[in-house]
């Protein structure tokens, strides 16, 4: 059903974006700001992707970069709107509405600052059901929508438009190299496509997915019930319905650096009882890639690593994460879209050079947990 | 007036392009051969710049990069008229000519191989008057037409296009970014322009300057002359007029990396009598930047320092310098129009980071040159 998203809805929506970010996609709270100040009392048309016409024409939006650039260097606030512009230019053609291509993270949000600025509305649905750092680990990709043609806008009103056919890991390359030429940070439109290619290749109602884990988890503090309770109440109705805590500790180490356009690292999580020598060791690139406690794996890409305060739930970004910090890690499982063989070969372990096979955060480590063991 | 070029020009104007290439532009060799190859035994109109029609609609060409990759990685031959024909969509307006952006190195070629695959006249004109190592030191630029929208493209039919509106400088930065990713080397078109733009911010018959260049030095070989006194002769009826010997010696330092996109380092060259310890140190980056004869200031850009075989006068390219070659140092005076505060700031001794003031190469070191001092 499509739904109207008013300025009210976006600190929920922030939260579960970060959530859903697994330590990445960048800090949504900026991007909540940016459309805070275009929406003011105003309100945006989200479209369910069920409900649009097949002939559609909808331009994705985003922000390209690395999360540690992200929250130094404040976009103007105009670059989206001007990739999708320069897009609609090259094309020859103007959008019908726009659409996230990771619902995790910033990218929740800079297509609602465009709708807030054009009037367009946002379709309910992204690409990566989650946030990945690089633009060719789309599930548009997989099933047979390209991103190029790509157009990129910078803060002074730079622009460039990228095509390298269907070679979608050429055109992040070249992006990447504007992007990283443009201070780390870009804005981008691409993977234009028909409301018939979004219901094919999309996943479906994750923005509506983040609101609702935002809120239940606003509502469960504000009641004093459990807020990992609410996480695997609102996931359960959805595509991601496998929730498992994967480790309670502390935050012991975090090796973090900028390196290529990425924020790429690693954190070290101990137990809490001193007597206790378990530790979860969580590899990241942008985003959290694979956990492993006492070197055993827990959970890997795409399915979700999720760090989060131990109390609130709170999500922790990769460039949040600090030394003593008290944290749960919640695995969340992935809906099959994102686990066929081609989309594994697009996002999974090998894509990051991880020499593990996949295999589903339900499965490890014992049976299939439906609801969050709450502790 | 217009001419007619034919693959029998190609190796003379190669020899003459290498010596306005200071050093740098590229081998021309490499661009020489995909011209063969395309023109067999066809022929190429070149305009003359004050025949050309005001509106006639000129999309200069080019090859981008560092001439330490340039002679590694060799062209399909398809990308600089893919580049044109990309930047003719973008802009709606197909072009009656292409023209050189440089009239050194590899780059007095590739207008060439498009006017060969796409019938085009070329105009005989360039924006640099030798060869430069950034796409903004063009007295287009100076003059008031902006390389932006640029298109580029790679082996594998990869095309980007890049807009930074009059910032030259930024559209350099950004399309350095791209050639950098797509392995070194890129094929380009930009500053598109009018027969009137032509004639009024481009330096007039270069083309034809450089084929003259490589005939003269060749015939004087086949005559036993001097192809030193050819080549003052040749430049004597040109915007060029002052040749300078500015030292004679052997290569016994070179200093030399490829960074950034741009081969960068210097030459020493010290006198042939080992009791003569005078020593003329070349500093470059792509081209050759200043001459300094023990420590004392003999030539700086934009003016042209060419380092030359003592005997044959076959010009030697910064990656073509060895230890133990016998050299011939010329300077060579620039127009005019190479020469205006804005043109120096474009170019001269400042935007390569140079601390001394340009001096024309006429006047350092006592009087006016005309001629060559034959040895």
């Amino acid at each position: 059903m499509s739904w109207t998203l008013t300025a009210a809805d976006l600190p929920d929506l922030a939260r579960g974006a970060t959530l859903l970010g697994t330590g990445g996609g960048g800090d949504p709270y900026i991007g909540q700001k940016l459309v805070e100040r275009v929406l003011g009392a105003g309100s945006i048309t989200v479209l369910d992707p069920d409900e649009i016409a097949d002939d559609l024409f909808v331009i994705p939006t985003a922000q390209m970069g690395a999360p540690t650039v992200m929250i130094e260097k404040i976009p103007a606030g105009t670059e989206p709107t001007l990739a999708l512009r320069t897009l609609e230019k090259h094309l020859g053609r103007t959008a019908d509405a726009t659409m996230p291509i990771e619902c995790g993270g910033i990218n929740s949000m800079i297509p609602l600052l465009v709708a807030a600025e054009t009037g367009l509305p946002v379709v309910d649905a992204d690409g990566m059901g989650r946030a990945f750092p690089e633009l060719s680990m789309e599930t548009f990709a997989v099933y047979g929508v390209h991103g190029s043609p790509l157009a990129l806008a910078g803060e002074r009103g730079e622009t460039a438009i990228i095509d390298t056919g269907d070679d979608d890991r050429q055109m992040e390359w070249l992006a990447r190299g504007v992007t990283i030429r443009l201070g780390g940070v870009s804005h981008i439109a691409e993977y234009a496509m028909t409301g018939a290619d979004v219901r094919r290749t999309a996943i479906p109602r994750t923005l509506s997915m983040a609101l609702a884990l935002g809120r239940g988890i606003r509502e469960a503090r504000e009641q004093h019930r459990s807020p990992f309770e609410a996480i695997a109440d609102v996931l359960s109705t959805t595509l991601y319905p496998h929730v498992r805590e994967l480790f309670v500790g502390k935050v012991t180490d975090v090796e973090r650096r900028t390196t290529d356009g990425f924020a790429k690292g690693r954190a070290t999580i101990t137990a809490l009882d001193p007597d206790d020598d378990a530790a979860l060791e969580v590899a990241f690139q942008n985003e959290n890639l694979v956990a492993r406690r006492d070197g055993e794996l827990v959970a890997i890409v795409p399915d979700l690593i999720c760090i989060t305060d131990i109390e609130s739930a709170e999500p922790i970004t990769t460039e949040g994460l600090r030394y003593g910090q008290r944290v749960r890690v919640l695995g969340i499982s992935t809906p099959d879209i994102m686990r066929t063989p081609g989309a594994l070969a697009a996002f999974g372990p090998s894509a990051f050079g991880l020499a593990d096979a996949f295999e589903p955060v339900e499965r490890l480590r014992g049976a299939d947990v439906r609801r969050l063991i709450t502790l």
